[in-house]
């Protein structure tokens, strides 16, 4: 068994808030982050699969049909995008790197195993400062 | 004559675009960061300053004062906010890396002087791909 | 359950050495870092919670908060301190980087349970070469 | 118990592909990595390891004898070599990163459980894009 | 006048030496470098134009235009390639840092005309030790 | 022409104070540098030297010269040592950033010329938010 990690990136604008909350309870629970008119940050994504190496090729996964999907299923539709307003999956979610992490890893799982691996990590630092991991449970 | 850097961070929103564009055209000069939704990035930027180093102090300029302008003066407009709706110095102005960095320029040069030091360069990092760089002519 | 991790920094002097060693046997057992004249390291510190995703908030742990703790139990102490001489969790322990994560993990256990959360891993780097992991036992 | 990691470098050659394929077939399954000239890497080594903080020392190991064992069973073998050609723990094998983290391993965990310390983990980076972690199982 | 800076990554073989050496007198002047059955490095390439900013675009230069540049001139020549054996640019020269820094200018400076701007720097890291830096003189 | 540059690493405590001032000035004027039982950093240290590139070899300089120039003249009398009380080029001065790159450029000048090269810049980080950088006048 053996982990490979492929990192990806993609800047988006998001806003942490609730709608039913004024903008100065939003300011009070989210800080600068409830900010009404966005803001925005880029985002780095490392993606772990873990499987068997294949004596074939050498590779858990090629790696090119990993960053594939990982492209058409998250990058292709967060990327200089608003994460509230224009993003399938987060809809209805307060958009914290938390539910973006789960967010993705939802989108991933699945076509992961049609590479034969296993997704077991989803990595998304929203800045250097701010990481979070999401490992499916 | 010794050049100091001082690195600082903020993180914003914006968008690319001409108003008398249409969506269609902007997408062609602009491309993604058109996006009419806006995006975002984690920004870099390294104020460099240059003087004599001070007998007393051993110092070009005391860091901590020029953080404190680089803070007030250009950090607290543009952290967290959208730089096309809420930076009074991007106003009527293409909201590109180039033009925030001459923006930035002109907010810091008059500032830093008072310190005793001369601006000499601002640089500012988009995304670590895209750099740009102004020295104030 | 999703893992939250928020990185710090602290620059600090420290020795290497054993009280009852001579200067010899201390350079053979802890090399250059057995110094007396001190030497230092700008530490980066990564503090790793984890927890279910609040449905209000979307956050495992408030950063802010979480970044509070940190610094009021761990950087306040060690920044720009001196390791062996000045910070109360190091008294009359081996300033290695192993002891320095352990003592840290025991000045943050007990209130990020506060914040709701779990500790999960205190690393923290020397240098980008060195690093050490806990994760309290 | 704590986890201690080491950073190491090497710069090598390598070439991606099976001699019973023609060029075309190594080129549809191993891409550019297939060219029949090579090309290279400045791979990043983190070796990790795990025991327990000693009494005398404050160290799991010391990192200059763990540096030492590093260099020596891999380090020397790969640095400015060619990995398919030169390096003997990986003859016979597709050079890929995970089949060299894996070789990296058995070169390394006997040597570590004679510092008084387990291997834990051999992460390599190829580019900072993709990344192979082994176990040891 | 502002500096545009596009950073672009190439992985690549090569070897130092003079056909007419020996392979110990190679040893002795390139060392490691000189190993006859190649290494390799991941290249990081810089490149900095400088001109005018665009009052249309708010741009020195469309960074997409810019970029397919330095791909089709460069990045496509010498990515996952071996420099000593099959890059044009470079027939009958020293595969060193400096040449290839040198090599890559003239390469580019030409398009960046083409484009409106003028090219001010390539600058090429071989290893994160290891920089050139060459300005077109 | 070309610029080569040279990076090198090194770890030393050091303290900001005059000697005449009471630790109440001293914390005024140095902030938290002037703790008396000192502190310490990773310092990255960037030696640029300029000249023409060799037929006979492709360089500017040899860098494992100009690397052992480097470590003679300044790491080995730097690294894991207290600035202020152990480097015999910074004696009677103030341990702050500008007058060690100055300290560091005359130790290297005449040395770097032995090579056939020109020294240009002497660039040292203190911490990846503090930078100076000396030109030699």
């Amino acid at each position: 068994m053996v982990y490979i990690t492929r990192k990806e990136h993609f800047n988006a604008a998001h806003r942490l808030f609730r709608p039913e909350y004024s903008d100065e309870e939003n300011l009070q629970v989210f800080g600068k982050c409830s900010n009404p008119q966005w803001h925005g940050h880029n985002y780095t994504l490392f993606v772990t699969v873990k499987g068997e190496v294949s004596k074939e090729t050498g590779f858990v996964v090629d790696l090119k049909k990993l960053s594939k999907i990982i492209n058409e299923r998250v990058i292709d539709k967060v990327d200089h995008k608003n994460i509230n307003l224009e993003v399938d999956f987060m809809t209805g979610k307060l958009a914290s790197t938390e539910n973006l992490a789960i967010g993705i890893w939802n989108e991933l799982a699945p076509a992961v195993i049609n590479l034969g691996a296993i997704l077991h990590c989803v990595k998304l630092e929203e800045t250097e400062n701010n990481v979070a991991e999401y490992f499916g449970q």
